[in-house]
């Protein structure tokens, strides 16, 4: 049987690494586990860097833009013509993300997935369009099998160009109107959930608005389900192109050992099918935050995820991934720049 | 009557720079409220700086330290010359406090309120002390009334010294083997808690050890809450000279005008303490993370703050409020200079 790229083995972790940065902790001058959730994440940091002493200072950010067939269905505040028009605004440093990239140096690259308003072409984004957006997921598959294979492909080929470009952080970010419809399919999918368990307000849907997105949803789901055996057939018939751009990026991390900082729902969502798809990936991803929308929770918790931030975010593009890098760094910044007790001559605790 | 400095007013919020940037918020291109918390972070700080585009780029640390008496009941896991000791590894830069102000590019002043153990003159610490640390709380009051004035004063000289150096923000830290003890008697007095519901392990007790620091707090409170009046008297009987320093320090803020960025369980014991003397200057106040201790939480609501972070810190010396400071920087970063919905010719939402 020919095995897909997805399915090849990630990167292994350090041990030795992770054995010495485990024992510098324990060696700082402060009370040991003083630096709650940053003394963990300093020391998986160094075993998947392979260093006793690891460093995140070069951020790249691929943002995924797509639309999604789904919003024919009414289910996103805003229009469809948003994917492509924030498109420029994220080349012209506008947009949120494009403004955290510049704060925190990091590489900003915008990948064109297929948008139903086609924009004038614009030097700055990458073309690599597999439709005018996905068929509409509530009446048909989303994309085809061709159409899944080429959004993973083109994840893995963002991770190559970040790798390429000596970045030691890879933040996946996505833009299309719709597409929290489209991750709350996958989630239900995975999750084995009602659709109103899982369905949120995305951009800002009112009660009723919320209540037709869940309707749609378990349409979807009730003519998709039999027909789906795999976490690929589900991509394929509930994803979008963003999407699985993003679940192709995550597995690509893994394999090519550089770490991923996963953003909010949607981005999760992506994460949760890598998983699915390649359950060793799970050690190069670490979370950012949690999400205001109510699906995040269950997601987060399926792949037993303790993300960074909890400010009630609910923006995409990669935006709370990105403000979540700077605790990134300063972890490694204590980690690897505070004095011992020897080194301090402070004394160490009393025995007990 | 002979008003003390501590109770005049505080500087008002400039409520044109608030309705100025709280429209801005409205037509930066995301959906409203998409950046959660950071969107009404930066609306504070606009009305606080007086200004529709705030900025918080110099950053002032000053780190208070005191001896606590009390430690001869046992109730830390650490000699009581680490207060001490601490303070060269402060100057010479291997502190978590020192690694994270040269990686925020932030001014940190050291302050030494009184020793147990007396060091050698160091030049870099501001000596300031009132006594080789408190008196036993578990005894007698911690400190006359004459050490309660001056200690309020060193608080109040360094939010001084801050805005000479024009600083945008203020961070208080403090450093003093048994403070949890200290300031978990004054929350106890504040919010008319057992100390069963607020002791904690501080820097790393057992459960026996809580359990002794519990019944060591419970006897002070029994002592001397019949002669407890005001919160001058709680600080002077129960405080240390640090944590009343930064409850002087906090007024000052808001009575010059500088924002405070408070950090864990000590300082924002401290605040409460504030706050109770002075409550006009509970608008100056931000909370920077919600710490490991277990009182925090209860403090945190006797304020009515939603601090930014909780990542299970528990180290003090500011470094909570420390590491919160780049979300503060972005969240001015992405209100300043994200472009409106007019600037990017991004469609708004449809109606609805």
């Amino acid at each position: 049987m020919n095995l897909s790229w997805w399915q090849g083995p990630r990167q292994p972790l350090d041990h030795v690494a992770w054995h010495k940065a485990l024992a510098r902790q324990r060696e700082l001058t402060k009370p040991s586990g003083a630096l709650g959730q940053l003394e963990a994440l300093a020391v998986q940091l160094a075993a998947l860097q392979g260093c006793e002493r690891p460093s995140v200072e070069r951020v790249w950010i691929s943002l995924f833009a797509a639309d999604h067939g789904v919003v024919a269905e009414g289910v996103s505040a805003y229009p469809q013509a948003v994917t492509g028009q924030m498109l420029s605004n994220f080349l012209r440093g506008g947009a949120a993300i494009s403004v955290l990239a510049r704060q925190l140096d990091a590489e900003l690259e915008v990948i064109d997935l297929g948008l139903a308003v086609p924009q004038a072409p614009h030097p700055g984004v990458r073309q690599q369009p597999l439709g005018p957006g996905t068929a509409n997921l509530m009446r048909e598959a989303a994309m085809t099998p061709a159409q899944l294979a080429a959004a993973l492909q083109v994840g893995r080929e963002a991770v190559l160009r970040a790798q390429q470009g000596g970045a030691a952080l890879f933040i996946g970010g996505e833009m299309g109107i719709g597409n929290t419809t489209s991750a709350t399919a996958l989630a239900c999918w995975a999750l084995q959930e009602p659709a109103h368990e899982l369905v949120g307000p995305g951009t800002g849907l009112d009660d009723a608005g919320v209540a037709h997105k869940a309707a749609v949803i378990d349409v979807a789901l009730q003519r998709h389900l039999p027909l789906i055996h795999s976490p690929q057939d589900a991509l394929q018939r509930l994803g979008g192109f963003e999407i699985a751009a993003l679940t192709g990026a995550y597995i690509a991390c893994a394999q090519q050992g550089v770490i991923a900082l996963v953003d909010g729902f949607i981005c999760s969502v992506a994460a949760l099918l890598a998983v699915r798809l390649n359950p060793s990936c799970r050690e190069w991803l670490l979370f950012a935050h949690r999400s205001a929308e109510p699906g995040h929770a269950l997601v987060l918790h399926a792949v037993q995820a303790e993300p960074l931030l909890d400010l009630g975010l609910r923006l995409g593009e990669g935006s709370g991934a990105a403000l979540a890098v700077p605790l990134l760094r300063m972890a490694c910044s204590l980690h690897n720049d505070m004095a011992t007790f020897a080194e301090a001559a402070v004394a160490e605790r009393s025995p007990t």
